[in-house]
């Protein structure tokens, strides 16, 4: 846990989330900004700043993520319509927690990709 | 291999690309309709349709795939400046080709999750 984090906050449950899933590895939660009808962020447990500071021995749990993510997708009703999985790193690329996250986007047509 | 799938064809090499990585598992290509000054794809050997169809045992090649895209963002001097990778499923999505695929996109500030 990183004292500063607010998503390790969340996961330590000191500050209030909408909370959809959870396991022992990720939790997810509604984004408090979203920008699609559905937008969901899927957090590791374990603090990992960034993208760039994935290891190989962190290829199980971010597979497992994503799989959280499909999951997700579907318990609201988007496989078949379908839904947009994004990580965002560092400032050009959009990230504003750093704390990696998967963000589920859906519920509506989704347009580029930014 | 899909017969009719585009990219198990560029993976057999029947038809070009603009490859800047490959491995056991996957490859990775420019996009050829690039939407940032940096567009890649890397896209696993096995053909899977879209991300609705993978499982549990997917978890370790999906994990692999994210590692490829932070390693080619930081061959492209994306790290620290910063990126974007996006799964699209489906149609909403705006998901193109059915074999699925890690967008890398970079090179400028990249804007709304779309």
């Amino acid at each position: 846990m990183s004292e500063d984090c607010l998503f390790c906050k969340i996961i330590a449950g000191d500050i209030p989330s909408d909370k959809v899933y959870e396991d022992d590895h990720v939790i997810a939660f509604k984004d408090i900004n979203p920008q699609a009808p559905v937008h969901t962020l899927v957090v590791p447990r374990l603090h990992i700043s960034t993208v760039n500071d994935l290891e190989d021995e962190n290829a199980a749990l971010i597979g497992h993520m994503i799989l959280a993510g499909k999951q997700i997708a579907a318990d609201n009703d988007l496989a078949e319509p379908g839904y947009r999985l994004i990580m965002n790193c560092n400032e050009q690329g959009g990230q504003t927690v750093y704390h990696i996250h998967l963000h589920i986007m859906g519920g509506r047509q989704l347009r580029g990709l930014g």
